[in-house]
């Protein structure tokens, strides 16, 4: 399953790189609402203005994305990744939150941010880049 | 079930005003893993991690911060609410997930990041805060 979530996380910036805005559509759901917050931006609600807004980012030439580090969270039949990204020597940082739908992980809400510096920071033990199992927590 | 997650949004809020980090921790998930991004820090993964941020912030004098604008989209027994937040002049965007245990809905996400400048793009119609109904989709 977390496979399956993290090759839907991979899809989404390999859409990116492709610059293929039929390819990102395809990614985000069709029956649950879409939201997204793009770096500095306000936050876009629903699905016409989030693939507005990617057509408009895609089709004017997408700065290369590199996705690392993601961190998949399953809660049923919604999951979500932490990852980090790189754009140049600029370093973001990302939720992408999916829900399934027609047995496929889609899309519903992405939000990512700039990192002013630093690195990852992780419970010890390192999870090595998973999450932490609940017998981690306090 | 809209109002008590808007009211688990808000309780988050209201913790950080209060600046009373054992509240902040008893609306967070136990079970569930949880995952913090603040506005410009890196991704923080695991409980203890968020929790130890949550009280430097908070023990530190945490700056008031306001929620406006909450969307919410309701997943099963997972939600998340897109919000404004206002710190003095300073406006950001937030992401809140939210897990029901125990007959609580409890945050396991929260990301935090500055928004340069403009309002709220929402869809049209303007769906009154809420998030739009699947039959608004394409």
């Amino acid at each position: 399953m977390s496979d399956e979530i993290l090759a839907a996380n991979q899809a989404f910036y390999e859409a990116f790189a492709a610059e293929d805005s039929e390819r990102m559509d395809a990614l985000w759901a069709r029956r649950a609402p879409v939201t997204c917050v793009h770096p500095g931006w306000p936050a876009l609600v629903g699905r016409v203005r989030v693939m507005a807004s990617f057509r408009a980012i895609l089709e004017n030439g997408a700065p290369p994305v590199r996705a690392q580090n993601p961190s998949v969270q399953e809660l049923g039949e919604v999951a979500y990744v932490v990852c980090d990204e790189r754009i140049g020597r600029g370093r973001l940082v990302a939720t992408n939150v999916f829900v399934r739908e027609d047995d496929e992980w889609r899309l519903v809400h992405h939000h990512a941010g700039q990192v002013a510096d630093g690195e990852r920071v992780v419970d010890e033990p390192e999870p090595d880049d998973s999450m932490p199992s609940p017998s981690d927590l306090n």
